[in-house]
């Protein structure tokens, strides 16, 4: 195991919402922060040493944090840079996909750099207080290391070695908020369609979708014990969801994001597997065959 | 307002799931209950006074709960017997779409039967315990005067004098819990793709989708506001849903329904809406033009 240890300064590299973020809160517990932007003056009212170049800024500390805008920004920013990189630790906190990350982490074995891939799970205010979590892939040696740096932001859980591992838990977290999210808009606008403020429907979407994000662990079961047959479950043939779909059209409201759910119900239920629950569903996602 | 009654017994026409549940918690509650389903010995163990025929149930009380497998069951069941519904309270807990609660009400006011409607959301496990609720809408007068025998069950809200419109709020909530039911299996399909169990995954999307249920309050402020570009919204471009999507593919995950959503976020984008927040999304729902 690598023994923790704290750096005199944290170089970062980029000082975007999150970037800027990350650095303030680097500051508040008491380290040393040398910034490099893209556009000059991000830095100006954070308290961080500026540097003028890339080169200048990785070049003052063991640890290097990438906060850019996107997989191609990493290496317009630091392929110039990568002679200077060898022997250091590159914490890459820009949102990518599984394969960019590791792409990064090929790129960066290549070039002699220590690579830990970070997939936040926050946004930029959440950083350092209790609810902000970030997933670490990659480097467990760098992990190890620099631990008391990366808690500085969040609750830090590592998630093995292969670098776009922590990318595609954090994608596949969002793939459900991000859908949670458009079936509220949805069901705000059916009951919109009759008068019903969005406000009225979100003080009594709020507490029952949130309840029943207790079923997943149900559902959960089910999918690991491989047997969509057990017995308690509510079968997919009582959750079609035609009805639903139906009245959305009568009142005039986009069913289209719904529609496309039930296609998957109506699916299951046409190759003989109304009779088994909903958790039946994952075996849609996970086939091609089954499209 | 009508004076509240508790009758000396309820007629329970149905004793599906759902049904024996109801007429079980009015035993428990110390209400009669005289019952009738069509296939009969659905009663055996329950302890209600069992009718042989449908006109003999609901001669026993000024109180008929119809919970039947369909709409069309309802007429199916009621029709025969309509002139001796005359003069009472016909509460239908039966699973309609908004257009058929209105339908089965103009039916109703037809007959002289006065109508309620109710949209139940809980399980047949739930009816009795704290978090089940019942909305209902149609007569103010059966609600007010019966609320006893409806309390004895859940929540009870009442939801106005448009018979559908309890369904339509119980069908947009549905919506959003099954959207994100199938939001969870398709993250656990992703992170399954990597050998991590659907468990492990529920364990982390718990808590974060529970705790994400907390921006429809925000959302909801943003749509009634009715100006999408207020500030401190994380915006569509930013949102933009297709690294998700991509990842997704690239695991051999079907992404047919997270796509679909990033297909509304991308036409907003294109559409010159991409620095307004996510609550955007609303328009494309309402909006038959933008779809």
């Amino acid at each position: 195991m690598t023994s923790a240890t704290t750096p005199d300064t944290v170089a970062v590299v980029g000082l975007g919402a999150m970037g800027r973020a990350l650095a303030a809160r680097l500051l508040d517990t008491g380290h040393g922060v040398t910034a490099w932007n893209r556009t000059p003056g991000r830095d100006a009212d954070l308290g961080v040493r500026a540097s003028a170049t890339v080169a200048e800024a990785v070049a003052a500390s063991p640890l290097v944090v990438a906060c850019l805008l996107r997989h191609s920004s990493v290496h317009e920013t630091l392929d110039p840079v990568a002679g200077r990189l060898r022997g250091k630790a590159l914490v890459n906190l820009t949102t990518t996909t599984p394969n960019e990350a590791r792409e990064l982490a090929g790129w960066a074995a290549g070039h002699g750099i220590d690579y830990l891939d970070g997939a936040i799970l926050a946004v930029p205010d959440m950083i350092g207080s209790p609810g902000a979590q970030v997933y670490y892939s990659g480097s467990r040696a760098v992990f190890d290391r620099f631990r008391t740096v990366l808690d500085a932001w969040a609750t830090s859980t590592f998630d093995g070695s292969d670098a776009g591992r922590a990318s595609l838990i954090d994608l596949a977290m969002l793939s459900g908020m991000y859908q949670m999210f458009a079936g509220f808009l949805h069901g705000a606008a059916m009951v919109g369609s009759e008068g019903m403020s969005a406000t009225d429907f979100a003080a009594r979407a709020t507490p029952f979708i949130s309840a029943m994000t207790d079923g997943f662990a149900g559902f959960a079961q089910v999918v690991d014990g491989g047997d969509y047959t057990v017995a308690g479950q509510q079968s997919l043939d009582f959750s079609d969801l035609s009805d639903i779909v139906r009245a959305s059209e009568e009142q005039g409201v986009n069913s289209a994001t719904l529609a496309v759910v039930q296609a998957l119900v109506s699916r299951q239920i046409a190759t003989g597997h109304g009779s088994e629950g909903f958790a039946r569903l994952y075996e849609s996602f996970r086939a091609r065959a089954v499209r």
